[in-house]
């Protein structure tokens, strides 16, 4: 099996599709609603406050150090869902399959969004595979759409940021895009740059069962960064925010590959750290609850939420300096995720 | 902006992507999920019964007789929801970008997505756009993933059909396949050749209202047409089905275009058309519904659920033979929805 290659006809809904989704999907993922096979997946949600989010992922390539693809497009919808605080349920899954990807590369990314489910506690409900002739797309593209139930005791949103609340990062900043870029230009640095890719559905229920009320703002640095991310927080909440240069961690390898090629890892995505915003008095809560996380070990407080800053996310330099730091504007990275 | 294209940097989630979102999506989507920007969409949900699918599209040419990649988008995942008895009340929408694509073209595109969610009487709650350099993609593909909620009064599933049922088709056989076809070969027949694409929540609504628990099977005969769909069900029930060619209703556009390629208008893909499968006193009840409606006029009773027809799908033809009708085997249109 391990040369064969999809065709055409796997694409079509005849014969060969059905046996590729029986053969590669069903035998590996297994829910109550997927093995009915209808059009739609049917189902009880237990409340009625639900968080629903949808992800194309179309990283290049599709196995880097840390992760790959499938463990992506699933870490990805499972922490956009969670950083509402909602606790994923079930995800739908779309592929887009070129005509010649290997069979076998194909199992290994349905294999990995098997594992990466089960880590993050959530099942496929219902999915869809398309092919494409050669050319039209590349090797695969997944599309992953969550729905999540919210936990009653906090409304989180992008616009909830009060001045003087405390910016907190739970990991390095950069990892994924740092990995990507590696991977992509096969560069070596000193240890390997592993992408931060994961599900961190418990390191925030942890957080919010410990801080609860504290937490008004969780988003996952993703496209554009640290940076961008603060930026569009920063906008939706009408609030300035300042960032202390130092305290932001990174990794020595992000940052020695960043110099190389002239990234800025603020600017570089994240897959497996979120910013949370948090009142001052539960700062070291937070941190406490990350820093007993495997998830969360680098977590440290990054800035704090101004109303003197005049709407702008503002980082503070090493030498005491201050600069503005913009949304990311040009050219960077494409297919990062 | 006739001429402005899609660029790399539209998909970075920086300034460029922010400016597109806002010009290109929200000036057109409005609904109270998508404009708080948040990563995953908060909403009540009126009743826990939940119906969940999702679907790719990446139809080429991606805009047709009778509609485009974004109308068909729309009214697929529609009606992947409806057919299951429920009533879709919000999609999800992931773009893929090709580099170059006009961005007048996506306009159209998002202007045809809002009138048709406007007609189906959805709303989009969640959104995600990636753009992929050139040659990665073709143009555009489009995810929607959709949830509704499922009426009490009926179950439907394609495992349910019952010997002695009706099979009834809602509408002419193969047009959206025809269409595409056409579009693609630029073949003129004497009149135009029109996809059906459309949403049938209406359409299903008036059904089961009048029907109620007489449906057992409602599904959208998409890739693979009628023939295909029509053995997932023999299938998933364990029944065989005996359908009447003469009574299979079919357009002569639709059948000359089949002539002229070589194709059994039975395998050509519909997408506004669905099979119902009622006990027989319901068959009159659900006709006149049809006859009544814009988008059934040309419903026709085609078959019927045996029990001595070993599990097959079997043709009566119009000269009184019969002939077995398999799922699709080998190639036949790629990219047809």
């Amino acid at each position: 099996m391990s040369d064969e290659r999809i065709t055409i006809a796997h694409g079509h809904g005849g014969l060969a599709s059905h046996r590729l989704i029986s053969d590669a999907f069903l035998s590996v993922y297994t829910s109550p609603e997927l093995e009915q096979l209808d059009d739609a997946a049917v189902m009880r949600l237990p409340y009625e406050r639900i968080a629903f989010s949808t992800d194309s992922f179309v990283v290049q390539p599709i196995f880097f150090p840390g992760g790959d693809i499938g463990k992506l497009a699933v870490a990805g919808t499972v922490n956009d869902v969670s950083v509402m605080g909602a606790r994923p349920l079930v995800i739908s899954v779309g592929f887009i399959l070129e005509e010649g990807l290997l069979i076998s590369d194909l199992e290994k990314i349905v294999q990995s969004m098997a594992t990466e489910c089960r880590r993050a506690g959530v099942r496929i409900a219902t999915g869809d595979t398309k092919v494409v002739p050669k050319g039209a797309a590349d090797k695969i593209f997944i599309n992953t759409t969550g729905i999540g139930i919210r936990r009653k005791d906090v409304t989180l949103s992008g616009s909830n940021a009060k001045p003087g609340q405390a910016v907190i990062l739970t990991g390095p900043a950069g990892d994924h895009g740092a990995a990507i870029v590696c991977a992509r230009n096969d560069l070596k640095v000193s240890g390997e740059v592993l992408s931060d890719c994961r599900s961190l559905t418990d390191l925030i229920d942890d957080i919010l069962d410990a801080s609860g009320q504290s937490v008004s703002v969780m988003r996952d640095p993703t496209r554009g960064g640290v940076a961008t991310t603060l930026n569009e927080i920063s906008k939706a909440s009408a609030v300035g925010i300042e960032i202390d240069e130092e305290s932001v961690p990174i990794r020595d390898n992000t940052r020695a590959v960043s110099e190389i090629l002239g990234f800025d890892p603020l600017y570089l995505a994240n897959e497996g750290a979120i910013l949370v915003f948090c009142d001052e008095e539960a700062v070291d809560i937070v941190l406490g609850v990350c820093s007993a996380h495997p998830s969360g070990e680098h977590a440290a407080r990054i800035g704090t939420v101004r109303n003197d800053v005049d709407g702008k996310v503002v980082l503070r330099t090493a030498t005491g300096g201050r600069r503005i730091m913009d949304m990311l504007a040009g050219e960077m990275l494409p297919r990062i995720c």
